[in-house]
This record gives C-alpha cells, sequence and structure tokens, in this order.
C-alpha cells in the first residue's frame, strides 16, 4: 500500500508530546509570568547540560543568535567574518546585520562544510570570526579550523541551527568555539512551536554582554547600558522545548537509523550520497544526495507522492540580496545548489515508509 | 479588609480566557503549522480592522516593529529622526538600531507627548521621520504633527505600544500616520503570552516592504530580495491574541473607568494628575501622576501594600547605553521622569481595590 510520504511529519513528531505540551501550556498561563522567568532558566540549564557548555542563553531565533554573538564579540562595521558559500543564508545575514562583511569560503564537496584549507588564503587584516556551520546536521572540521582561527587571534562562531546533539571527535557541537548559535524553528531536529533560538558559550562575558544585548542592552530594569535589542525566549517556548528536550537524543537515534536505511539503499544508483568523515557523529538534520537531474528526480518522486525539498536551490552569494556578491565565481557551491535534494527524514518514519522512498527514489534515479 | 493591590493582576487578566486559551493552544499545536499560517492572517486581518487601517503585519515584537517600519521607509545610517525625550527607551533604540540618529525633542509638560512647537526647531537636512509616540495610552497632538511632517516631507511614524484602541479627534491610533508600530508585551493593553507586536499602515508598498524583511528578506521561499531579519510573529501568539483581542473594548472602558475614579477621588492633594486634552481618549496603559516627593509616595504607598512603578525612571538621554547624549539638558524630560509614578491599574481592579489605592495615596501624598 502507497501512501504520500510527507517531507517531515511535524505534527505527528508534536503529537507524541500532546498531553505533557499542554499540561505545560496551562502551568505557564496560569503562572501569570510570560517573560525571563525560571522557566526559561530551567530550559537554559538544560540545554547547556545537554551540549556540554557551562552556559545557554535563550533567544527569539536562530538568525538573532549568530548576530547577538557576533555584536557581543564586538564585531561590526570594518570588519570582515568568513562564513560558508554553502550554507543557509541566514549565516550571512547575521554578518550584515551586525554590520559587518560576510567574506565566503567554499565547501569541501565530499562534506559540503567549509574547507579548512581555503581559510587562510580569505583571511585579511579585517577578518574577525570564522562561522563554521555544521550543515545538515554534520560538524564541520573543528580541529583544523580552530587551529587557523587560534594563529591568527579569530573567533571562531559555531552555526549549530541544524546539528543539536551532533558530535565531534568526543565533544558535543555547541561548544567546541568560542560561541554557538542554535535555532528552534519548529522544523529542527529540537524545534519549538514557533520561532526561537539559543546561544551556548563557555565564556562567561559573552554570555553576560549578550543576555544584556537581547534584553534592551540592560541588565537591570530601567538601567539601559548598551544599544540592544528585544530577542529574548518566551517562557512559554522554553517550557515547550523542556518538554522536547529529553526525547531528542531518542528521536536523534531514530534519524539515524532512517539514514543508514537510505544509504544502504540507495547504493549503486547515479547519485551522490552522504559521506561521514572518521570521529564525526552527525544527527541526520536532512538527509541530502546529490543528483546531476535533480530537477526531474525531484519532480519524478513528488509523482509518486515523495515530498522532497532542496536546501538550497539558491547560493547567498547569487541571491539578489547579495547582489555586490552576484559576479563571485563560487563553483563548489554553486555546483551543490545545481545537485542537491533532501529526502523525507521525521524521527516518526516507520521503516517500511523508508522503504517506500527508497524504492522510488531507485525507480526515479535510474 | 485591606489587601496588597499588585501593579497589574496579568494572571486573573488571563484568567479570564483560561478555556479558550487552552483550547486554541490545542488546536494550533494539533494544526503542525507554527509560522506564518492561517492563525496570523485571521489576527492580522482583525486588527487592522481594529485600528481602521488598511493592513496590519505581525511582528516579534514593538521594538522590532519600530525598527522594521524605518528600514522599510529606506531610513538608516546618514539619516536623523526626531523622538520625544519623554518615553521608554525602545523608541530610541529602533532608530539607533536602524542605524539612523535618534533628535530629541521636548514633551509638554501637561500631556508627557511630543511638543508639536519644538519639532521644527530640530529638523534638519537628513531628517527623515518623526516618531510619535502615544505615552501611557495618549495620542499624541497628531494634526500638528502631520501638518510639520507634510511641509517637510517627513515620515511619521506612530509609537503605539502603549496606545491600541486610543482615539484622536474621532480616528483610531495606528492608522494617523504613515505607519504605526504596536506591543503585544504580556502586560499592554492587548497582551499575548510571550513577545509579540504588529504593524499597521495604510501604505501598501511599506507593507509589502516589511512583510519581506521581517521574513529574512524573502517574499518566496528560498529567494531573498534583501538582507532582512527574522522578525515574524508565531501562529500561536497570534491565535491567542486573537482570543483576547475581542475584549479589548470592554477591558479599554474598565480602564477608563478605574482612571476617572481616581482622577476623581485624588483631586485636591498636592499632586500632577493626568489631563486629557479635548477630542482625545486614551486607553490608559498607565495612570501615571507627578510628586514632587515621588520616591517618599512611593516608598510609602508600598508598606501600604500598594505596588507601583516608574515609567521611567531615567531618560533616554542620560542611559549608558546614549553616551554622546548624556550632557544634552533636556529639562522637561529630566523632571518628568523624576516626579512620575504610575498607579495600580489592570481592568479587573474592583472599585474597592482603586477606594483603597485612593485612600493609600490620600495618606501618603499629604
Ligand atoms: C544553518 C542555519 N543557520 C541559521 C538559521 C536561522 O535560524 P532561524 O532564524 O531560527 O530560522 C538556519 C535556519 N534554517 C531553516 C532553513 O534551513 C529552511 O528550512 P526548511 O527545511 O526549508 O524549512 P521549512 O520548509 O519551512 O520546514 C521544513 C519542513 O517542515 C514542515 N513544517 C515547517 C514548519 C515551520 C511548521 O510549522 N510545520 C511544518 O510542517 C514544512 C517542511 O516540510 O528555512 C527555514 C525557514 C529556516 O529556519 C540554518 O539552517
Ligand atoms: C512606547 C514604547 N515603545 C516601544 C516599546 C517596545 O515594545 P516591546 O519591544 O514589545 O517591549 C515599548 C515597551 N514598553 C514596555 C515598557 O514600558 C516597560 O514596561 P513595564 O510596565 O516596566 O513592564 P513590566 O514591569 O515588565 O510589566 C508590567 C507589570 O506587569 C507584570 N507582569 C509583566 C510580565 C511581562 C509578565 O509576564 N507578568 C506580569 O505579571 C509585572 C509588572 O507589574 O518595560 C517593558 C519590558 C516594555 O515592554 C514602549 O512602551
Amino acid at each position: 500500500m502507497k501512501k504520500n510520504i510527507p517531507f517531515l511529519d511535524l505534527k505527528s513528531i508534536n503529537a507524541q508530546h500532546r498531553a505533557e505540551l499542554i499540561q505545560v501550556f496551562e502551568r505557564v498561563l496560569d503562572s501569570g509570568h510570560y517573560i525571563l522567568g525560571d522557566e526559561l532558566k530551567r530550559f537554559e540549564n538544560s540545554f547547556a547540560k545537554y551540549c556540554e557548555t557551562k552556559h545557554c542563553a535563550g533567544v527569539s531565533n536562530g538568525l538573532d543568535a549568530l548576530h547577538l554573538i557576533l555584536r557581543g564579540f564586538g564585531i561590526g562595521a570594518g570588519d570582515e567574518v568568513i562564513v560558508p558559500s554553502n550554507t543557509y543564508i541566514a549565516t550571512w545575514l547575521a554578518v550584515t546585520y551586525a554590520g559587518a562583511v560576510p567574506v565566503p569560503v567554499e565547501p569541501l564537496e565530499s562534506t559540503y562544510n567549509l574547507d579548512p584549507a581555503l581559510i587562510e588564503a580569505a583571511i585579511t587584516p579585517r577578518t574577525k570570526a570564522i562561522i563554521a556551520v555544521h550543515l545538515y546536521g554534520q560538524p564541520a572540521d573543528m580541529d583544523a579550523i580552530m587551529a587557523i582561527a587560534d594563529q591568527y587571534h579569530l573567533k571562531v562562531i559555531e552555526d549549530a541551527a541544524q546539528a543539536h546533539g551532533a558530535i565531534y571527535k568526543g565533544r558535543k557541537v555547541g561548544g567546541l568555539g568560542h560561541a554557538a548559535g542554535f535555532s528552534f524553528y519548529p522544523g529542527k531536529n529540537l524545534g519549538a512551536l514557533g520561532d526561537a533560538g539559543a546561544i551556548t558559550s563557555n565564556d562567561d562575558l559573552l554570555i553576560e554582554k549578550v543576555r544584556m544585548l537581547l534584553n534592551y542592552g540592560s541588565k537591570v530594569k530601567y538601567f539601559n547600558e548598551e544599544q540592544g535589542f528585544n530577542c529574548r525566549l518566551d517562557e512559554l517556548q522554553a517550557a515547550l522545548l523542556s518538554v522536547k528536550l529529553p526525547n531528542l537524543e531518542v528521536e536523534t537515534q531514530q534519524r539515524c537509523r532512517i539514514a543508514q536505511q537510505y544509504t544502504e539503499g540507495l547504493q549503486g544508483l547515479p547519485l551522490y550520497l552522504p559521506s561521514v568523515p572518521e570521529g564525526v557523529s552527525p544527527v541526520w538534520h536532512l538527509y541530502v544526495l546529490r543528483s546531476a537531474k535533480r530537477d526531474e528526480l525531484q519532480s519524478r518522486l513528488a509523482e509518486q507522492g515523495i515530498a522532497t525539498l532542496i536546501h538550497y536551490p539558491i547560493a547567498p552569494h547569487q541571491q539578489g540580496a547579495y547582489k555586490a556578491f552576484n559576479q563571485l565565481s563560487l563553483p563548489v557551491a554553486e555546483k551543490i545548489h545545481q545537485q542537491v535534494l533532501s529526502l523525507p527524514l521525521s524521527p516518526v518514519m516507520s521503516q517500511s515508509d523508508v522503504e517506500q522512498v527508497i524504492a522510488a527514489v531507485k525507480a526515479c534515479a535510474e
């Protein structure tokens, strides 16, 4: 029996926690306290523990997390920040938002993440930081990136929006660089019921600074030390995330099982499948393959009721938002953007759902 | 029987809607759709109707609303924006956030709002807009402000964070200038269960622009035309606000009744009570009086179990965040900041609660 396979079955994912989410909603509603309270503190503590970092500060979303980290490190006008040419555009937006200039570096075609061998050539006297994105849930090559950063006294900011809980050489992402930005956009591995995000770090001063910046630049009510923003994580979303966090490890294992089933089932086709370097445990936010006939494959799968997405169709340097970069040639990123296709991946997918997708890809990719 | 009177009894205010808020939470949870969907559209339509404007765009909070309006009008680096010297600092923060310079203009001591007679002297060739705050819930003198703006081709942005539903010469705030920013911070007259806000306007182009800017600069998924932000209003908060909006008029009437009771009951004391100009219907977000012995009055009231707040203790130009403005002399704002005190005001307050506050103020103010 064939059924339609959604790209991400968020309804079923959240339905697993239905009773508890409703109970928590009632608790927050009845508390009368909706901003910067105990629910937030509790979630921040749990998430810091989960990421094995000293601190966590809840924020409004993943883009704001990166933006606040940059501001917190004093990075802005006149500064350059190295970013991957292959990423979700929010990585770049955080940099321009802070007033700095993104300097793209190409990824490895094998991992889709920053190629450390290319970073040094992009460093100038204005370079202040590197944003290392753990794209699709797979950690970037952090040892190599940190070594370069140490040499040039650069900050390393992890963009962990897609990589909650991913492991690099025995350590969780979020604590591998100087600070990390997470997104809890509903579709993320850990998703809120609305926009949400967090900053993790072991840097006391940075966390103190971002906590001030996210609350109008104020530590003590009505005293505004700096020109801040309003980027708070609501009590409500924090409390809902606290319900879902304990299940994240199990869901990650389910994602790994599905990814393994895809990789095994799709061998021998004219497709480029994900490859995982030694020492790295991805959390499979997305299962991304590449095909020279990507658009055809996608539409044929759609005919079979298999929903797929493209992460992403247009590279940041080719967007209207970055006109000054439109003439750049970044062939690795461009090729990736032309070929990638993300298969359905919900932790609630059954083995036979996955089999159905595999069968359809086999039928369509040949 | 004396009881403690809280400043704002948010718990009871929201408890009025408890069953319906829970029901709506379940509906949104079960929908599986948490960002930019029908709940948001429904709320935007209702709120536009309520404000008698053509458009409403939900946003993350009041500060972001003002910031996005400024960006939407193309106001940024090199531009000046006239702001009241007497306001919540977020009005100023929106301007610096957009990269522009706030130029403070003193208020009328009688209304606490911008003194239109002083605006012209503050206009320079770099001036692009005036932010008119309807402070404490009372509309600013919009006819005079609009006349000056017309003459100098300036945009007028209403900061209506404290003034949902207030009326100026028969017309609701939100549609009196070129665009308006609202806050639905939980303590506002219309409050969400977390941070939330909205932009209202009759300007089609502005609304199109801010809708793009608040969603990473994107109209169509993955196509980013501009360097945008993430400032969306969640489906959940939109749906919760839709529950509370129909009750706003009744709550405003209750606020008006309480304000009237205060004004009648506090006559003849050495206090400066609020005065309402002809043609203006405030919504009494706050009931703010002034006393030469404000701090003493506040602590004596606290001893009697009456919670008060100061809106605000420190003027924006005297904050650490605005060091370059610290040497400015803005005596009207400074005096106001030294003397104001906000009395408890919850729409759920009983007549006898208000009597108790009046009796306490009488005992403490003499
Ligand atoms: C590396 C990196 N850095 C920073 C960021 C910025 O973080 P942010 O500011 O928190 O967005 C991102 C964000 N990244 C994501 C980005 O990857 C992209 O993700 P996407 O997979 O295209 O998202 P989507 O199509 O909206 O949702 C995925 C699936 O989930 C379904 N869904 C979704 C929602 C919201 C729902 O309510 N119900 C559903 O059923 C629909 C789809 O099938 O677009 C999002 C808006 C960003 O938050 C990033 O990847
Ligand atoms: C003119 C103007 N322009 C732009 C803005 C910016 O809008 P924003 O970005 O949405 O904040 C404001 C915001 N304005 C307000 C500002 O007026 C100030 O308001 P406040 O009365 O000092 O606020 P508060 O003391 O936190 O709450 C008031 C009472 O409500 C109780 N309370 C509060 C909360 C949050 C709760 O969960 N439970 C409670 O019981 C405690 C208090 O007794 O501080 C807020 C953080 C801003 O949002 C403004 O006034």
